[in-house]
């Protein structure tokens, strides 16, 4: 096992009816600016129940923190803010609405315009921040990390930062989702423990266990919400499998991979492909591609995931991969490039830019341009 | 699921040579008492890594909290801790050091007698503490609670508080602990795991998994470490299972049942029986007279941690409960109460004592005097 320093100080404020807590989390004395995405939250009765916990208080609202949040629209956020002392922020809406949120906290104590402290990637001061989560998918409600997206070149970069000071989860707010966004939300948690799982192997046999804890929840409760929808333990425990995907607590002591979001968020820059849908086309093609150096990972996930224990150790492997991608399909998620109409000039696009940085992705910092011009082939 | 609030600030520094970090850990501006157990800090080399870090730092000591530490020598601690004006504690040794200083960090803020603090049950104010954790068991190092004991009336009691400021785990300073100790520490583990599993089935899936996910690790390490107790890895796992096990992480949202500790806390009051070792004589026990309740999850224990999937319900049940005591017998401990002299005066001592308290403990609030002295007799 690595050494690590794991804290993790966001509180989770879980289950129904706890958004009516608004008003006692957030300190009395701040300038709070909230922010939104497109207009969901005004459907789905979140909006009405954020305005009803805070009925009597003072703040302000900004509006149109699209799907992908991006830099220019954040840098009217900043502004806003500024103009406005704002010093505590809350995000009403999905992982992007709280990854906008996050650089606006940053951007509000910084000189620096907006795409550099995406680019540093550490934001160094950000004023505190919170959420009620609506969409489970990113993790971001209890972790230090933002996606941002720069429209003007189709750029998309991920900065760290700190963590939210609460943020709450009713599942209830889960049944006016849409089948795709479930979709890409159980995908997305999916990958994300695959991203900090499928490495070298015997690293902690605890944490093991723990992420495939949340892939063998994450495999047994998606065909069940297809059915229900509206089951309330079903959406919680969907609701808790995405935060515990990726808030620190599968990755103590153990290497990380995310080849599979480096591709993804190129995909999603370039097309505008939902993140976790990018995430379920790529990963099964980092599996086949990468097999040899992730072998014995993938035999491991094939036994304790799918329960593949017969056959040559290159069958399990190519079992497993194969499984991976029918879980994703079984989402109703398409699983190549060609069926989304992305085809050869994104390949030679993304494998550019890769080999134009200069660096090389992944645990073993292996992943070259040309090595993702290889994945991109593999589901093309 | 349940509705639930989580939130657990401690920083966990986790690694080989990371007692040398103490320094940039702890506060300048404090006023510092270190505390101790009765020695084993200095024959480990532990002792000595503290001061190093620390050199040219003042810091006064406190020696000698006993393993289930006394509120008659806390008094003490306290009393010097006043005197000296101190604001930060850090604990250096096993879980009773631990509880003990945080008895001490509430003692020092409050006019009132450190057992009527204990009896409350929770502590109204603390000082900062912080640990150097030696011995993987009870998970003090990363959750709120402490259990002191009171000698003149050999009473043991549970109060909750504030979480430590971090707590540095190295596992390599487990190497001197004794087969007893480690078989004691890996029980406790196990059975805080149980406490917070064995319950009503169905309330998360999640929880389920990260539950029995400590559970098969601890199973698999603990004849590993009989023939490997200096392994490294082996060691790593054990020391950040014991911390998983009761840092509030595999109970959001799930109800809990604490009855094998609340009798293994008067059987080590009674007769200085070590704590884990009090739990495993008492959890098989729980498990047998309790069984119907816990029916369900119980079979679902047994077929995930022991592959008991054949016979009928009530035979695979008992298989599990078979296979549990055997688990802790294979660790070096004895099971039954008559093995450690301990016969009917003490049972019939600890049912009185429960039904003078006039409550009921357990997930159900369930099991009186009446239930538990069931229990004792099941096991003795």
């Amino acid at each position: 096992m690595k050494n690590f320093i794991f804290q993790n100080p966001t509180k989770l404020v879980f289950g129904k009816g706890q958004i009516s807590k608004l008003n006692e989390l957030i300190p009395a004395d701040v300038n709070l600016m909230i922010t939104y995405g497109g207009g969901s939250v005004t459907r789905n009765g979140v909006y009405e129940q954020v305005k009803a916990a805070l009925k009597g208080r003072k703040f302000i609202e900004f509006w149109g923190i699209e799907p992908n949040p991006q830099v220019e629209t954040l840098r009217r956020a900043i502004e806003l803010g500024k103009s406005e002392n704002i010093n505590f922020l809350l995000s009403v809406g999905g992982g992007s609405v709280l990854d906008g949120t996050k650089l606006i906290a940053a951007g509000i104590l910084s000189d620096d315009d907006a795409w550099d402290i995406v680019l540093k990637g550490n934001a160094e001061k950000q004023i505190p921040f919170a959420s009620v989560m609506t969409v489970p998918a990113t993790g971001s409600e209890m972790n230090s990390g933002a996606v941002i997206t720069r429209a003007e070149t189709n750029e998309k970069f991920s900065f760290g930062g700190t963590y939210p000071q609460f943020s709450i989860l009713d599942p209830e707010v889960t049944y006016t989702l849409s089948e795709h966004q479930i979709a890409c939300g159980l995908a997305d948690a999916y990958t994300h423990v695959l991203e900090q799982y499928l490495t070298t192997p015997n690293q902690s046999r605890l944490m093991d266990r723990w992420a495939e804890g949340i892939l063998l929840s994450v495999m047994e409760i998606a065909p069940k919400i297809k059915e229900n929808p509206c089951d309330y333990d079903l959406m919680a425990d969907y609701m808790l499998a995405a935060t515990l995907a990726l808030n620190d607590f599968i990755r103590m002591g153990v290497t990380q991979d995310w080849v599979t979001h480096m591709i993804g968020h190129e995909i999603t820059a370039l097309h505008g492909t939902t993140h976790g849908h990018s995430l379920a086309i790529i990963m099964p093609a980092t599996m086949r591609v990468l097999r040899e150096q992730k072998h014995d990972k993938l035999l491991q996930y094939g036994e304790r995931i799918f329960n593949i224990t017969e056959g040559s150790e290159d069958e399990r492997v190519e079992k497993a991969i194969e499984m991976t991608e029918k879980f994703y399909r079984s989402l109703g998620l398409t699983t190549r490039l060609s069926e989304e109409n992305i085809g050869n000039k994104t390949i030679e696009t993304i494998a550019k830019r890769f080999n134009d940085r200069g660096v090389a992705y992944g645990e073993n910092r292996n992943v070259t341009g040309d090595v993702a011009r290889e994945i991109l082939l593999s589901c093309s």
